[in-house]
């Protein structure tokens, strides 16, 4: 599956913290059936924090969008996002046993709220292009993960719903668009030429410390 | 049709004010079918880069938003508004011979960006509930005046398809939500003795203040 | 006096904005002596309003700064305003007898909240130069009507303050700095050939909008 | 020295996570001359970064105080933080063959990014209080530390410079006025019965996470 252009650059660029991110010890251990499920649980509490700021960060990019279209692209994300990834999402905790009590007293644990807050104040403090650079990682990072396990044929583990939720053909989908979505954002503001831009270098130190803080993430997630 | 208690109060003390907005001449002509077409078609070119604009500020109070709760209803008038009543507004331009292209490259009169900057602004500085108070007297307002244009039976009026939308079932559901939200919100966040809280006063202000903006935004349609 | 390069370009481009604002019937007023004493102190108790709001967005200004050299820059103009420059204006208001408490009870008016929440939204939207190209406009403009006046030779008006403090060398020399502050954000961002790119713009609608939201506050303050 | 009731009470409520924070193994090593200098100059580099994005986050807090008083208080922090500690922190730096090269390419480690983005997102999302909340742990713990460090009387460690600026005069004045500017913000907002309001709620959740990650940031430098 391809995510688009600007995508496939910076993952070239940044490889090396890609596969640190996307073929980490969680990712692994999910797919080989060895994660333990307490670690699972815990993952999916904070998931579900994560998800609620998530969905804050892409209506802040409605907010930062430069056009109608732009707009809807984000729109539909956070549609996505509210009102079905975090239903199901409760769902799904729901038959793990975790209740959406649970679920909203549950405190943000530190490298969780790292990764969030950089994301939203990437937003607040840049423009779209500082915001969506933040977003990809997550978005298409998720999106190969999915697609990785699937292929790695993991048919007896228990975490198959979640495998299916991110290989599946509607989050492929998404995320396909997000990518698209990116490459007309750096086309119209930075044109052909962007790779010589001033612009370009700070999307680039954006997108490397998501990746960084995502990987943290699934370190929280193992510990 | 009441739009809750909190708008209720706002309303009757800012009662001078609430009147002069919602029965502006530019209504009254929309109503007795003396606006002129020209006049008419100028609001409908700046009520759209309005409409981009109040979607911004609804995405932002996602953002702002303290709970899923929120979130969800904030998310689903973001929604509302840029998939359905933006194109709703294209459309009916387009009936009147203004093309999309013509809508993407108007500029926007200082009356117009007096009131939405004020709001964004509002939710940028401030908090959920500074930000609803500067978008409720636009959301209920045309409620209001909806109901009040239909009630006046204008048979005759050119302008019918503008008072049936904003009279009608769907919108008038938007609005008594948006006053549910913000019914729901001040609660939450001041409890019952909501009045004698000094948030209560900046509250009252930024309503004041937003409705003064609309009269503006009236003004500047006549003009 | 020389302003810096980015600010001669556009004041160029939209040379009849800039005519209308700084060759505003108020200034002219202002020069001549034929200005109505409740003019002008209505204009003072707004001008303190706005002082305010135009403090935050220079210290907005700070926060959206991309290295240590222009948070300096922005922040001894933060230190100029806050520390001095207001008050300074709230003894020039106490010499015409209005006091601390009607300035701190003043309300604003709609022209005046247009412009400063026009400015701060562009910083809170947007990026540093989004946010310098609307401050821009005050901070030269003031600097250019107070060397104009200087020059027209007002020897016999009641507002000569107000003249020397506008075309004195302290005023001067922050707007210079100001001025050369935009050129090399601009250079840093958008390098030599900045003309091509999307964001020059940007920048250059957004200056014009900040000038003609100028003329209204003038305009406000004849009426 | 006592720095105001707020603190003193938010630092009560959560006295454990207060006491991992200011008696860190980083603060005793810094005290008893068993810190490795490669984790001072480490830290130092760090603190530089922390430094830049904590201005920031002062100068946000200008933005969003609600009177002048407010923005007085909080423009003299950004003043001393931009022309004064900054510098001084570069020419410590400097002593110990940082250059400013150094620090101006140096990365900030994810620990130092989930601190300050964290103050930032409080601020732009929330309201000053909010804002302030996430500030004050740093502020006042520092000054707290200083003071211990003192007492304890380190004749012979070399990390004496450091403790001399925050147990000294200087700095010890600095975060009393922060600690009654805190005071005087929450009663104005909240009232005398502040403990009774959703908004005390926050403070503290936030209080207690920035403490939290303030002691993530020790962990970091030790690391």
């Amino acid at each position: 599956m391809h995510y688009g252009n600007i995508f496939s650059l910076l993952k070239k660029k940044f490889g090396h913290e890609w596969e640190l991110y996307t073929k980490h010890a969680f990712v692994k251990k999910l797919s080989n059936n060895t994660l333990l499920i307490e670690n699972f649980l815990d993952y999916l509490v904070q998931d579900y924090l994560f998800l609620i700021q998530f969905s804050k960060a892409w209506s802040l990019a409605i907010v930062k969008a430069d056009n109608l279209a732009e707009m809807k692209s984000c729109s539909n994300t956070v549609n996505g996002l509210i009102n079905f990834e975090i239903d199901l999402h409760i769902k799904l905790c729901q038959e793990y046993g975790i209740s959406a009590e649970i679920l909203n007293n549950a405190n943000e644990k530190n490298k969780n709220i790292a990764y969030t807050r950089f994301v939203l104040e990437s937003g607040y403090s840049g423009d779209f292009l500082d915001l969506l650079a933040t977003l990809i990682p997550c978005v298409i990072g998720y999106a190969e993960i999915g697609t990785n396990l699937k292929n790695s044929n993991p048919s007896n583990t228990m975490y198959k719903t979640w495998i299916q939720t991110y290989s599946g053909e509607e989050y492929q989908n998404i995320s396909k668009q997000v990518g698209i979505l990116f490459d007309k954002a750096v086309e119209t503001r930075l044109g052909k030429s962007f790779k010589k831009t001033y612009k370009w270098k700070r999307i680039q130190t954006k997108f490397k410390t998501a990746t960084l803080l995502e990987i943290d993430f699934w370190e929280m997630a193992l510990e």
